[in-house]
Parts: C-alpha cells; sequence; structure tokens
C-alpha cells in the first residue's frame, strides 16, 4: 500500500508543517519509488542569489496540490509510493565538496530504488543529480527547459557553476549525445561558438520562440522524436518561463513561454521513461504572492505523475 | 436621460472618491438599469483569505474606465443608467446569516428593476445572488468562469462555502440544469466522483488547456451552444486567469488563461441574454501593483456592457 | 534528557523543515514541559484576515533563534524539554466550534503537563487557551500586551471574536480580576463605557504613550506589582509593536513600541509564574522581508525563556 | 447637532466608500467647522513622484479611526461638524495654475466658515492653503514638522515647488515672522546660507536629533512659546517620521522621529489655536501594508481633535 | 573600431556602474552611430507618475544584456558604435521648457550623425524626439506600439502631455501621413471622434486583440506594408505589454500582449529603415522583480539590433 | 582643489549614472584622499545571500546626500577629496580568491594614499580590508556596529566567512586587542564560550538593549574610552538597525537600535582617527522602497564626514 497525501479533514492544508504536497516524510514510510529530494543550495548562481531558500518556498506553496490528475487521468499518490525525503545537508561555502555531498544524498536515495525529484537550489544541482541517476540507468536523455544553454565553461575560475552542468555531465559520459534537447532557450549569449560547445555536449535547441508558430503537441513531438526510447532525465530551470510567470528566480531572461505552455509539453511527453528530474532556481526574495513557487510545486506535480505513469 | 461617468474635466481620473467606473451612486439617481453591487464578504474561503477588501480594490482601480467600447462598438453608460449601488452591510462572523443578508440586497435590486454586476468577495456570494437572479428570471444559465468547479458539498463543516454555491444553487432548483458551463477549469481534485457530482449540477466543461488549442470564438461558440436562450448568469472567479495577470487572489491556480482570451470570449458572447453577474475572489492583500484590481474591474466594465447591449 | 533543536552541523538552518526553532516535534520526544501550539484560525478577524498563515509564517522566521539567551543567561531548551506540537486541525467556517477544537487540543497538553506558548491565529483563540489553562491553574493573572482591549462585547453578532476573547474568560471567571494588565493600548474606542467595562473583566490599562516617559524597567514593576504571584497568562498581540516592526498583522495601530522595549518589559518579568502564553495577529500577506514573522518567533522564544527559568 | 461617522453597525469598517474617518461629505451636511480636503497634487515633487494618489490612500487607511480620543479625552466629532470636502479639481501640468484652483477652493471652505485639514499632495499645496488661510486669520504662526526647510527659493526656474512653500508665505506677509518653528528637520542642505535664509523666514528649528535628548513635552514647550497665541497653521509632511514608519513619501530622509514621538508632541499642543493644518507628502507607490497611510490619516485625525478642542 | 560592453571578465555583471548593456559612455569613445539616450522626465504623465526613474532602472535591468543576438544572427555592438550618452537634464517643473531641452539634447546627437535609442521618461518626450529626428530625415513613419492612441489634444489646459504627442508631431509635419501605424491599441475611448482624429494623425490602428487570430509574422507584414521604405521611428510604450508583462508603468492596460508576441513582431521588422527609437512610460516604483525594468532593457536591445542591421 | 558632487543645477538628482553621493569617480580624479570602494561579493553569506547587489543599491540611494553636514558643521567633500573608486572585480565562486582579490584592490587605494569607505556586501569583506589598513597603520582598534558578534571560528567548513573576520583579523595581528568595541550586539548564541572567544580576539561589548537605558552620548564616550588614540576601523553592519528600519539585510535580528541612534553615536565620535570603514550587509531583494539602501548610504556619508574632520 502506498500512503498519499496528508487525510486529516479537519486539517486544512494551509495547516501543519509543509512536506511536499503535505505527503509522508521518506523517514515514515521508509521507502519511496519517487523521492521528492531539497537541494538547498545557490552558491553557484552567477546573477541573483537566494535559490537556496527553493526547497522551503516550493514546499509552502505546494500546500494545495492535489491528488487526482485530471488530464493525465491519473493518482500519481496511489500509483506510487511518493514521499519527501528532505533536504540535502549542504553547506553554501564550498561547491566542489557541495557537489560530492549532493551526489551521495542522491546515491543514497538511487540506490535505494527511488526516482528523485529534487527541488532546488541553483542548476548547479543538476551535475551531481545527473551523476546519481546515470550510475543506475546509463547515459541520459536530457530534456533540459530553460532560458539558457547551460553547457558553458568556466566562470570567474569555477568549473562547477549555475551554467555548466550539462556540460560537465557531457565530458563525464552522463549524458547520450544523441538525444539531449533544450527546450525554451532565449539567454545571452557572448559568441556563436558557445552554440557549438552546446551541440557538441549533446543537445538540440528548440528556441521559446518556437511556442509562436508550434503547438505545444508538435513541439512535444520533436522532443520524443530526439529523445526515444532513452533513459530520460527532465531538468526545468523555472526561469524557462517568462518573468510574468515566475519572477522569482535568479535570471530570469524576458520572451519565455507560459506556465500552460509548459504543461502542455511536459504532459505530451506521456510514456517517456523519466528517471529522474529537477526543478530548479527557484529565488523566493524576488518572488510575489507566491506565484512562482506555486508554478514550480506544480511542476513538480507534473513530474511527479508523469514519473508514476512509467 | 443616463447619468454617466462623472464628468468634471478639471477633476483627474485619481482625484474624488472611487465609485465603480467613476459612476453616480445608486442614491443619487434612484434607478438603475444595472447596478453595480459591492459584496465585502470573504468567510466562505478556504485558502487565502482577504477578498472582503475586494469591493474597495476594484473601485479604486475602475478609475480609467472609459465610456466608450471599441470592440463591442458600445457606449454602455449611455445604453442603460448603470449606478453604483455601494456595498452591502454584511458582517464576516456568521455564513448562512450572510447569505440571507446579501440575498436581501440583492433583491432589493432586482425587484426594483436593477440587474446586478456584483463585485466580490469570495464566491460565497455568488449562491444568494442567484437566489435574487432566480426569482426574478427563473432557472438561469450558468457561465462560471473559473479555475475550479465550485460544486463541492460541505467543507470542514460548512455547507455554505466558496467551493459550493453552484451545488447548493442546483440543488435549489436556481439553476437549468441543460444549459451551465464552466470555462477555465483546471484546479485540484480529490476524486473523480468530483467530476461526476458537478455533471449532476448542470455543468459541462472547458477546461484551461482548451485556450491552447481553440480560438476564443470556438470556445465562445460552445458556451453559446450550451447557453442558447436561456437567462444566463456569467460568474468569473478572478482566478480563471493566471497569477500572472492576477495574483491577488485566494487559491491561485497556475497554468491559467490570459486577460485577453478572457475578454475575447465574453466579447463573442454579444447577444446572450445575460441577467446577472459577479467578479470575485479579488484579494487585495496579494496583489501587486493593482494589476489584479484592474483586471477585476475591466472584467466588470465588460459585463457591464455586454448587458447594456442586450 | 532533553532534546533541543537539531543539531547537524551539515544542515545550514535555511534547509529542512521548519519545527519552531528547529526544535523536535511533540511525537518525536512524546513529551513537553513548554509546547508550542500552532493555531490557524483567524475568522475572529474584523478587519485584515491572513492570520490562519501565521504558525506557518511563524515557523518559517524561527530558523535563527538559537539555544542561548545572552541578557536572561538562560538556555531554555536545555532547561525544560521544548516541542512542537503541530497546529490545531481547526477549519475556518464555524467560530464557536472552533473554540471548542481548539479548547480540546490545548487541553489534551495541558492535562499531559505541558505549558503551552501558542502561535495565533487571531486574537480569538485566547479565549479557548485561557479555558484550558485556567482548568489546571485556576483564575489567571493575564498580562495582555496589545494596541486594543480586547474585552468588547459583540460584534456583527459574534459573541466570540478577535476583539472579545478577555471579557468571555472574565464572565466564565477563568481570569483572577484583581491582577490583569493591558500593556501597549492605544487602538480605537467608540465611547468611554469600552474603558469602564474594561475595567470590570479586570484589567488596568498602561497605554502606549507609557513608554514615552518610563522605562521598560518601570513598567515592568507596574505589571509585576499587578501580577504579584497569581499564575500569570501573557498574550502578544504582534499589533502591541507599532506597524513600522510589525507591518504584518490584522488591525495595525500607529505610534505602538519599539519591539526592543516589548522585549525589555518581558526580560524584566523574569520570576513571573507564567503558565500559558501565546503570540497572535501575525498576518503574513500584510508582512516584508519576513520582518512581522521574525518579531513574533523571538517574541515566543522570549516567553519560552521566561517559561523555561519558573 | 453634528453628523458624525458612519453609524450603521453592520456595515463593516472595510465596507462602503471610503470618506475621511467614514465622515460625512460636505454636500451632505452642507456646513463643516471642519473641513477634510483632499488635494491630489504632486507636480512640485523634486525626487520620487506619487502624492497625487495620497488623498486616496489617506482615505482607505482612515476606515479604522475612532470617535473617541482617549488621551485629549475628546469626541472631535461631537465637539464640532467635521465633513469631508473631496478633491480639489486640480489637474497635475501647470503649477502656477493649481496655486491658484487649490487657493480658490480653499477660499470657499474658510469663508463659509470652515477651518481646513488638507491631505496631500505634495507640499507645494501649503502655500495657496496658507494664503486662504491668512486672509481671514492674518499673519500665522507656521508650525512645520518635516524633515526638510522647505524655505528654498527657485529649483529648475520654479519659484512653486514642494521645497519652497514656506519662503513664498514669507514673502507674501502670510507668516509671523516671529512665531514660525520647524520640527524634525534633518534634511539635506547644500550651504549655510539657506539656513540664513530660513531664518529670514521667520522659522526657528528643532532638529531631529532633539528628540534624542528632549521628551516631547518638552519640544512641545519650546513650540509653544514660539508660537504663543497667535493663530497657527501646523504643516505635517509625513516624512518628519524616520522611513521605517513612513516609507510611503516623495523625499524620505532617515534618521527621523517615531510615530509615537510626532503625537506625543501634537498632543502637547493642545489649547494652541489651530486655524488650518495639512498632512502632506503621501506617496502610496512606495508605501508597505497602508503604514504610512495609516500614520497619516491618525496624524489627519490628532490634527482635527485639536482644533475641535480650541 | 567599435567599443562594445565593457569586457573585464573578472567584474561580475552585478558589479560596476551601470550603463546601458554595460556600453561605454559616448563621453569615453566620442562619437556613436547609435546612442542611448535617458530621458528622465515624467510630468507629462495623467496618471501614476514615476517614469522619471525609467532610465536608471533600465539600465540597472540592462546588465545581463549579451552581445549576440541569436535570431537575428547578429552582433550589434560590432556592427557599430553604439554608446550611452548619459541622460538629458531636464527639470520636472516645466513641460514647454523640457520639450524644448529635450530636443536640443537629441539635436546635438542627431547632428553628430548619431542615430537615438531614448529611454524615457514618459512619452511626452516623444514628441521633441521626433523633432530632432524629422530634422535629419524628413517626415517619418511612426510605429507606435502602444496600448494608447496618444494624439489626443489638450488635458487639463496641457498641450503637450503623453497623450498628445503624436497629434502634436502630426500637425508640425513631423509625421508622413500616409504612413504611420498604431501596434497593441486597447486603452480607453471617450468618443469615436478620438478615433476620427487619430486617422487624421496619420494612424492606422492594429488592435491588441489582432494578435490572438493572427501570428507575429502576419502582424509584422501589415506594419511593413504601412511603412514602406519611409525612414521609420519605432515608439514602444512599455505598456502595449499586459500588466503581468510590464506592472511598472503609469497607464496599465489590461488585455495587453506578452513581450515574445512585441519581439516577435520587432524582429519581423527586419530591413525597415530605423531612424530613431524610443522604450517610454516605465515607472519603476509599481515594478517587481525588476521586470518591466528588464522588458524594457530587452527591448531597447532589440531596436539598438535592428537598427545595427540597416 | 577637491571636487565635489556632480554640480549641474540642470540635472535633477534622480538624472545620471548613480556614483556614491553623486561624487567624482577616481578615475576622473586621480588621487582621493578617500575612496568609496564597493565591494560586491556576499559568498561568505550563512542566511539571505543577495548582499552582491549592495554597492549598486547603495550608489542608487545615495542621490539625495548632501554637501553640508549640519550637525557636525562641516562640508565634507570640499575638506578632502572623496572620490568613488567603482567595484572590486571579484567574482562569486572563491571565498579565499576573493579575499585575495579585494586586499589587492583594497591595497592599491591604501598604498596610495587613500582611506577607504567600503560598501558591502557581506561581512566577510571586513577582513580583506582591515588586512590593507593594518599594512599602512598598524594593529587597528575596530569599532563594530552589528547585531552580531563575528568572531567565530568555521562554519560548514570555511574558515573566512561573514560570521568569521574579526577573529581571523585577530588571530592576524591586524587588531589591536586592548581596544576593539561591539555595538549593538543581540544576535544568536549557541554556547557561552562563544562570549569567552569573543573577548580573546580583542572586543569588548555595548549590546542593543544599552541604548534603551544610556544616551548615545553616553554609549559614545564607553567607545572613545575603549578606541583612546588607536588608529581606528569603523565597521557597520546594517543588521545593527533593528528590521525596521532595515529589512534588507542577510541575517536580521530584530529588537535592534534605530538609525538616528546610531548616527548620534557616531557623530559623538568625533575626532577619532578613523583609518577605513565599511557599510555591509545591504541584501537589497528583502529591501523596501529604499529604505535600507537609503540608511546604509546616508551612514556611509556620516563615516566620509567623520573621516574628512580628522
Amino acid at each position: 500500500m502506498n500512503f498519499g497525501q496528508r487525510d486529516d479533514p479537519e486539517l486544512p492544508r494551509y495547516a501543519g508543517l509543509a512536506t511536499f504536497a503535505l505527503l509522508p516524510t521518506l523517514d515514515s514510510v521508509d521507502r519511496a519509488e519517487i523521492a521528492i529530494l531539497g537541494v538547498p543550495f545557490d552558491s553557484g548562481t552567477s546573477y541573483r542569489p537566494g535559490a537556496r531558500f527553493g526547497p522551503a518556498h516550493i514546499r509552502e506553496n505546494s500546500r494545495q496540490l492535489h491528488p487526482y490528475h485530471a488530464v493525465l487521468d491519473a493518482y500519481p499518490f496511489r500509483a506510487m509510493q511518493v514521499a519527501d525525503a528532505g533536504d540535502v545537508a549542504v553547506g553554501p561555502y564550498d561547491i566542489p565538496r557541495a557537489i560530492t555531498v549532493v551526489e551521495r544524498a542522491a546515491r543514497r536515495l538511487t540506490t535505494a530504488g527511488s526516482r528523485i525529484v529534487a527541488l532546488g537550489g541553483d542548476h548547479t544541482i543538476a551535475f551531481p543529480l545527473l551523476r546519481a541517476a546515470a550510475e543506475v540507468y546509463g547515459p541520459l536523455a536530457v530534456v533540459h527547459f530553460d532560458a539558457h544553454l547551460d553547457t558553458w565553461d568556466t566562470l570567474h575560475g569555477a568549473s562547477y557553476w549555475h551554467g555548466s552542468p550539462f556540460r560537465r555531465a557531457a565530458e563525464e559520459g552522463l549524458l547520450d549525445l544523441a538525444h539531449c534537447q533544450h527546450v525554451g532557450i532565449r539567454g545571452g549569449i557572448y559568441d556563436t561558438r558557445e552554440l557549438e560547445d552546446d551541440a557538441q555536449a549533446g543537445f538540440q535547441i528548440i528556441r521559446s520562440e518556437a511556442f509562436l508558430t508550434d503547438t505545444p503537441a508538435e513541439i512535444a513531438d520533436r522532443i520524443r522524436a530526439r529523445v526515444v526510447d532513452v533513459p530520460a532525465y527532465i531538468s526545468v530551470d523555472i526561469d524557462v518561463l517568462d518573468p510574468a510567470y515566475a519572477p522569482g528566480t535568479g535570471t530570469p531572461e524576458v520572451a519565455g513561454i507560459a506556465t500552460a505552455q509548459l504543461f502542455a509539453v511536459l504532459r505530451a511527453m506521456r510514456g517517456t521513461r523519466i528517471v529522474g528530474a529537477d526543478v530548479v532556481e527557484v529565488a523566493p526574495a524576488y518572488d510575489h504572492a507566491g506565484i512562482t513557487g506555486l508554478a514550480a510545486a506544480h511542476t513538480a506535480w507534473e513530474l511527479v505523475t508523469l514519473m508514476s505513469l512509467a
């Protein structure tokens, strides 16, 4: 039997401690097929920091998530045991050490049979999460929703920062270079060599402008054609959304997509074999009325639902 | 002769007391074919309260509404006498009593020949407003723009709350069960039985996702085909809009529609016989720069214009 | 042995679920001499609602509370077992029922030997908390920090609302009428009869203006002389602070006191036999940068420390 | 008989149109011994504009003002007829013309026997208000609470702007140069000649630093000794308060006084013959949770109460 | 050789003084083919003032602009010398004088061979900028992105305000009346005569509703067909965007277009001979998390890129 | 001759690039007796990051600083050449490297004869600044205004973070251990050993509570008695102020002092031989209406003035 959301009908959703979606903690259920893992780390941020408060903010804004997914006609928390694994105990002062710590925490879950949906934290954390996933599933097809490429090399002397996770992953052989895909790209570029480097890291690009002319279904078709049946890792940088929808993020880029478009693409990827996922770059200090937190929490729920259907 | 907006060219729009759209108060004109009625009540809210301040906030953000509607080519305030009937004198501590009080206030207007455009307040208030309208016009075709069904049964022991108005209305025979329509639905569901209950309450559902594939004109066609010539009541929960467009609301749901889409659907319903309307769930404490208040005020003006054309 | 704050040196304070002061939950330690109890109820509010989100907000802003109190030279969490008892499962729709529910939850703790520090919620909740405390300790000397008297009678037909808890408590014999004290009063009065009623309910008044001329030590002396050795219940409405210090509250009153003044008075009450306490009226939607939450969390910690010294 | 605040016990204070303190409009009572006059004009602002929205914001935040003043033991609205005279119909594009318009509107009230408490608007408006008051009462003792001198000469070619009203008034003989007083001064100075000019305009200076060493009663004594029995005009620029207490203003200056200090000084001036007053420079776009609006509304109420006692 | 953005790889983008896009100041490079000119003037505003702080806000939010434009495959700062010409020294107190001052400042640049991209400031400033451009290039085809017509006559006695720049320009012969185009119109209209006046001023109208049915490419085709090869001036009032995307503006109108739609139209105008441009009506006090500033900064960069390609 | 603030009377203070106090850049004047140095580094933050944006925010909020200091009767910018030295080119990813970079930048200034007033950035930066100052002036008497001790040892494995600068400085012999002073302390303590360590690092403590009973003059006397004539370094963590006055900071502590109290103490230190200073921990994302930025900018100006008098 799987334990779902807190079910005391007398306890309003705004009451009580906020685990993700009011799900049980991993401790209390012992095992989870899908584990929600907070990674409160933002020292890889190059512009506006604050994503270290992302996991708490996403959880607080996940109180209204419900058991039934009407579009996918699914009850994700019945289908599998989903649990909140808490936050990685990671300090802010040493990026390489943080990568080790996050990787270790993720491995504890993956080797115990959990697939992870991580709540960031800045995008640096995708790299150790990919390590943990690739160890179990082999080279991964990354589907990366983001305004930015994140396949850059060093910045200010750092190899590991929030602009490099997928380059590092490619270099380590964690990615299946024939099957990775960016979606929503529109951020700043210094030089076209960055685009060449990006292709080398295994990615094709669907820019945000595609959403003005193509339907989400068409875009999802292109992604599925790219991923095929390779084990997929979905990484959602919340800045893939326009700042109108997600102001609370570290490197906002205008002219992004709408939340409804993101969800439509995700749902059309039903059937993809998703073995790990993250929702990152939620910086609460720049949020208003929790709208970024709500978008991120709901995105994580979409990912959980997709994973529960596989 | 009808009295329109305040017309002292020397008094800037930001000056003076803010009646809705700077229209005359009902007291000052004696009668109104369309009455704007504030209902500052939010005790039926299940999540973020604050809509009791909605009427004041909507009025304050209605100062820039103008006399001419360019899309519908109409002067609503010339066509009919529209007046601000002020706020219902309703306290926050007793929901059943509040329903009686709101109903009585609404009846005073409807029996005097006014059609009401109510400014909420939470969605609980739709129930007494429907009572007052149905008394005059018989069973109503409700066109309900909302992220949520609002046909639920009790919550925390309450029969009357902001999630139940249309169920209660159906039970009392206020709705014409063959002609009601939800638009923009995407909120949380516990169980598919809720959808069955909803159908029983007379509603068909156009989900928010429809706006990704269908034009507003197509969606309006479906609504008109459902409503046909039954007297219609339009209820707009501002959370039908995405939180990007309307952050100031009590139960925000991401992935909603855009204001431009809402207005396009409403305008395409020209000719529908609208006998009452409301704009509800504006919670100013969560608003920013008045954008939710502006969206709500403009929505009310669209409704007034449609009603003035019938 | 008492269990104190979470002590994983690797887990930053911004990480992990936010219990009050990162203390253990009551479930995990079985007993507590001091129990922190959230009461997420705000339906008694007469003006700006939202204090139902107070407990979550206070907990989130209690992450930086530390073990040692330098002014009182005390380690409150070592002196006694302090634990977070979670939130009362109380719905928003029925005030009398809520009072019963809160009273029952409080009694479960008091009869198990815990003294309660409650986190509100609006001031209505003081009444059931006083019931639970008086049952164990007899008539109480209430020391009430607030801008408002809260000894009013009915409003909008309600006997129980956030302006009446101490009147109801006096009527039921829960207060020792010779020993109650208001501190910080400055809010609105309709008629001097309200002041007579207030005296009848057992209160003397130290207005906020006293803080301009008297030192906190002098004010504390007056309070101690009033309370003497009667079991005391400290009720802190966060609106006793000026809105500059606590904007996030339901009925803000300007010209209030500073947080440093409040703490100085509280600390000078060392030795008072405190048998229960609350910090109420934190409405997060009106807060900025968490400053009201921080003030409330720290106030609760001051109260815990005082209680740990008795 | 005087008509006081709206008295429908069923209508909550957050409901209905917001006249100042929920008082009757001047139209509805015909005459007023004290008239509240909004002056929504901010084109004299040299830094952050927005005070044109001040009157609406102050009124909206005056809903909680009550009939009884506990410190002065007075019922101001019973003692005299106080009414809301609405806003001056003044456009933003021509400062000299605005001065004429404001003066004319003020004169209509003063010649009808009303004393004015004006709600600004920027400080430019004090000049025409002084003209109207001096016409009736002769040269005035201005008591000016402000961070800035406002006796400067031209700026950017303008003679009339928010830094010059008291210089222009002195030049026109509207001030009794032996009896004017600044309180709370701390703003920027280019050159000591400005201080000489200021003395020439009739002012003595009590700087904000005085509040660190002197009690409000001592400061009030100095003001009373300066004003003696000359007809007094009290002008309160809300920026006399520290930005912590009043962030919503056009030229904020840190290290100001607290609201409680301002009120204590005002109350200690009881008995001064006040013939006019204003509260200016409330710029709502920079306010948070209405705290500046609340401070301004309450300040106006203090002024009304003082005037009602004369 | 052209000097591009600051290129110290050690200096993070959030560090150092914020010139537009971290470009060199005009002083430091002597000449510029494209000059960014701030015009911190907002005294023509009819509703919410504050755009005087627009230039500083746009510059601060332009730090993340990059050298390469991926959609247009262009390096605008390599193609031409682009420099930040600073702000016009224009005071707030005299609109006609301001127009002269702005015109003179603009002429200094245009006669030195620079094309201007102005950062407002309210829309009043378009008029003197058009004067300066027309002097060099003759009658202009204005492409005007805005919610409002801005071809109105006087308001509150002023001929020059933010609602009249294009009427005044037409009257002076600065516009080529056969080739001007509005895009995104939806704001308030008093009377259909305003539309007739607008046509007389040389404009055709593409309303915001067009974006619901037509693609940006189709809309751009209509604009290009209207402009043909007449020298074009692009004026972007940021309120053409929906308030969700640009809350920080003076006369927000709901139901606007998305930033992505605006950019798609602009990019599709590649090849148009643009001789001047502005981005106006950014009022930072109403912005949140800089999203309006980011949209405006990026819009200016799009305009620069288009101009660099001509 | 010294160059003071920008003096174009036509250029409003809100216009043009914001150097500190609109002073010349160091480049443009070649030398400075007092150099304002931005240090946009916040990777040493243990709680809320964001102080990397502090220098830009402080500069933007320094536009209203004026030439004359009325309390100290001084013209600081005439007395000495004060210039804005820009920001240190320091990346966020490596704390030890950042310390080297900041030290080198500071040394370039100190060895050229400038005394530095640094704008942070988090408190980590005090350590390299102390190195540069001590190199020139020998062991320093640090006067440290802060809610926190900042003499802690390692956290999360880091030796250099914002809680350790003065411990590291003491260890290196940069401090004169007989003459250092904390002022305003009230932050969290784990164990009394921290207080012992603090004493070992050369500090005496004046807690924030002292401000409730002692005058600023008395507190300044204690500081002067401690510092005597040792070259002094003044370090102001903006969190010494109560969050009401300075919400925009990384580790806010309630019950702090008022800005007016801070300034009174600083001014009473006139005559102290100040050889370096900093204002740190301004985190703009948590600020409102710039009030924290204004407080920090003005504090820096107080420090400059004091230094100009020595």
